[in-house]
């Protein structure tokens, strides 16, 4: 079952942005999560990591300074990843309002490389996930 | 060694971009090739492969309306696989400084999100092409 962002579950309620902290070892989104923002990391680290078959394969960090979660507010998809925090993290939070205006302004040609970017990473994370597991 | 793309070969010599046919079995250009241009496909097909140790491995394929090529120029870097045209293929060229154009006027965050989603696809297509061909 999907849940939601637990920026959209209340924790947030500053339709301006704001900051969230994420404990170390706390989740700040799962695969499959509904999206409503994207997260600009201020302090931290945060793994990103997909679970099939009940094995869990990690695809990466993000770091300071780097976007995460943004690639579901730009396909319109759920979160395709889980998102823990390795250190206790400090994430600016972009609503998805906020986000699509960004995009509204963008060029359609840019916004049309952006969206198929986020479906070859999609659909690359998808085969680095069944290389990795053995499943065909 | 690293070729550089047919285009800026003398290929075209129309500063205004233009029209590009590659036939079936033929190449667009080659994995290590310095960039100088983008394309969208008008009509046909492309494979995208890449060659390690020998071996190749097919990334996907490329259709109309779609561009292909454009990574390079969006992190200098040289093509990162071969594009092989599967049937006659007809192109529209997009020389670099028309790319840059449209870049330029692109706010700087959806202009890192280009460059991180590129670095991204690299790295995941770098770890499969291991992953495939059982090297570590």
């Amino acid at each position: 079952m999907s849940s939601i962002d637990r920026t959209t579950a209340g924790m947030f309620s500053d339709a301006e942005g704001g900051r969230l902290t994420v404990a170390r070892g706390e989740v700040l989104f799962h695969e499959g999560d509904e999206a409503a923002c994207a997260y600009i990391i201020e302090t931290g680290l945060l793994e990103i990591a997909r679970t099939m078959n009940g094995a869990q394969v990690i695809l990466g960090a993000a770091r300071p300074g780097e976007m995460v979660g943004e690639m579901a507010l730009i396909d319109n998809s759920p979160r395709s990843a889980t998102a823990r925090a390795l250190k206790d993290t400090t994430l600016l939070v972009v609503p998805r309002e906020h986000f699509e205006f960004l995009l509204k302004d963008t060029n359609p040609v840019v916004r049309g490389l952006l969206e198929r970017f986020v479906t070859i990473i999609r659909n690359v994370n998808d085969v680095n996930l069944r290389l990795t597991l053995g499943i065909r």
